[in-house]
């Protein structure tokens, strides 16, 4: 019995337009993720989440690990539960925070020990205690244990390479649940001999689905792009691909052109919380005077809540006012954005015109009001 | 030809049920009014607010005349369209907050000079100038100015009650929108002979309602409870009674029983982003670690969304993450258990019980878990 299954819909160049099975319902791909870092999209209901289309959160095992604690989430039946989120969700592996730790932390063969930033205390993580963690979180997809080099470091890229192939490995070993697919994580930095290296290893190791991980953290756009071309070159297309921690529109549409099918990013939420709205024409900054009079919506082409309700003048005066309710409707905005966009790239590759509607929405995002 | 019309719809003891008509919409009364300082109720979209069974919410003219001004919102269509609520709106008058900026304000007999809290620049407020404030906002019931005295200084009460009277005529005589209401307010402190002089001479005026103003700042229970009683013996029976900033579940329905209507307060809000939950069986404080493996709802009797979704272990986990769902939920709970209540006190007047309603559940108030 699998719980899992991964079908491809259709295709257009490396574009995909996918199906993949969860306990906890279906994936349309391509899918992008909004991330709740705390079992929680900040700001948000679970209820406005999911009115705004998304299919699937992803929430962190560093933070749960700390707070509240991974036993006292599987005590109170998992987090889809406690956070009351009745479709997929996705689990990182703790990796990335802890390496992002670089002051307070210290890596070894079997994992590492850090610092918690919530109390001081000494913590460890393992890809055995990844897992064990992410397995009493109870996520549909959890992530296998890697390390996340500085991407532009070839000696240290390398090294991280081999330690996140071998802990790789080790999450397989440790996984015991079958209702929770475990997806392995290409690293390598922006070098195409690392990348191919790792995607073939990783490739090997029969993972459900692959992960590409250690972009978006400081390399060049045309480093991103490359890589992803080059690990998808390796990677099988009978499983899903799983750009981590990307999120402007550009970067999904690019993402997706080279066979990508699920995203998740922190930047709509953030950006939401610094008063900034993405659009399709770019970015507005609601902070700015210039909006003060301003009764158009953020973007007239926009079918969400806050576009279908609110003015710029409204958005402005809550900004300006400190209000809270701006994080939440330049979130709901902000989300709806990328939901809407990789259901837009989905329809697109259903027909077969995915290239045309890339050119124009790139060419649209290259005009900024 | 009159937008608003005030109907009797059953009365228990001194309780009534009434309707009042207004341009945006009906209310069904006695109601209680979230408020929305800043043209927000904080946290909440106006989806939320009406979901949660509001029928009016209240914005502060003091507020919305430093900003953004009413200038911009009247540009902009008002306020229901700039904060996109379409049912009745009640506007202060600005009065209750100029007076409280106690250092930095000087009264004349013909108006307040005072200090803007936002940038220091110098502001007035008169009769006049904040019936045109709030004739721009545009809400359905508008407030005379008055002036709130220290309610337990007998002197001070007498000359601020006499100017809120001379201030009464003109907000009256100021008045242009024939598609608003403006109530007017009675004043005197905790003092019975002022209290019944000023509520004869306000109602002498012929406002359409009535509002009692100056309690809940201060004084004892004791003496809020009989000001009520006092105050509306002789406030007339055809018009509507509003019974300004109070909102326990204890006060409204000793103000109900009293034979109040209307009631407003920040309170449900203001706890709820200090981590309190109100109860018809007390607060509780969700930042308490007992909570933390609680799998309860707030309150299981409860009907509101945080009730049907989530476990105070989670809303726990949500205050101490200091995550700003925590305050969106609370909010979302407290506005709930006072909206919720005014219907259970109508639904008992109408039924002819509401002096064992209003009994069982004081008496059940008092039982604090």
């Amino acid at each position: 019995m699998n719980a899992f299954q991964w079908t491809l819909d259709a295709r257009d160049g490396n574009a995909r337009a996918g199906t993949f099975t969860t306990p906890h319902g279906v994936l349309k791909t391509p899918v992008f993720a909004p991330v709740g870092t705390q079992a929680t999209v900040k700001s948000l209901t679970p209820a406005q989440v999911e009115e705004l289309g998304a299919q699937m959160v992803l929430a962190n095992t560093y933070h749960l690990f700390l707070r509240p604690g991974e036993a006292l989430i599987a005590e109170l039946g998992g987090l889809h539960e406690f956070m009351r989120w009745n479709k997929p969700i996705l689990t990182d592996s703790g990796g990335f925070q802890v390496f992002s730790l670089t002051d307070t932390r210290k890596i070894d063969e079997d994992g590492v020990t850090f610092k918690s930033h919530i109390d001081g205390s000494m913590k460890r993580l393992s890809p055995e205690i990844s897992i064990q963690i992410q397995e009493k979180l109870g996520a549909d997809i959890i992530m296998a244990f890697d390390e996340c080099a500085v991407p532009t470091d070839y000696e240290y890229s390398r090294l991280a390479m081999r330690r996140t192939h071998s802990w790789a490995r080790r999450c397989l070993d440790a996984k015991r649940r079958d209702d929770q697919a475990l997806f392995g994580i290409v690293q390598g930095g922006v070098f195409s001999d690392l990348r191919a290296e790792s995607a073939r290893e990783i490739s090997e190791m029969g993972f459900p689905g692959h992960a590409i991980g250690g972009l978006s953290v400081g390399e060049s756009k045309a480093d991103m792009y490359c890589t992803i071309t080059e690990v998808n070159r390796i990677l099988p297309e009978d499983k899903p691909r799983y750009l981590m921690g990307v999120g402007t529109p550009e970067d999904l549409i690019e993402g997706v052109r080279r066979g990508v099918d699920i995203f998740d990013c922190v930047l709509p939420t953030r950006l939401a919380r610094h008063n900034s709205a993405m659009t399709m024409r770019g970015r507005l900054n609601l902070m700015n005077a210039g909006f003060a009079r301003d009764e158009r919506p953020i973007d007239p082409d926009c079918g969400c809540y806050t576009c279908r309700q609110f003015s710029r003048a409204y958005l402005r005066h809550l900004v300006n006012a400190k209000e809270m309710l701006a994080a939440t409707l330049l979130s709901i905005h902000n989300l709806y954005t990328l939901v809407h966009l990789t259901e837009q790239m989905r329809q697109a590759i259903v027909e077969g015109n995915f290239e045309q509607f890339a050119q124009n929405s790139l060419a649209q995002l290259g005009n900024k009001e």
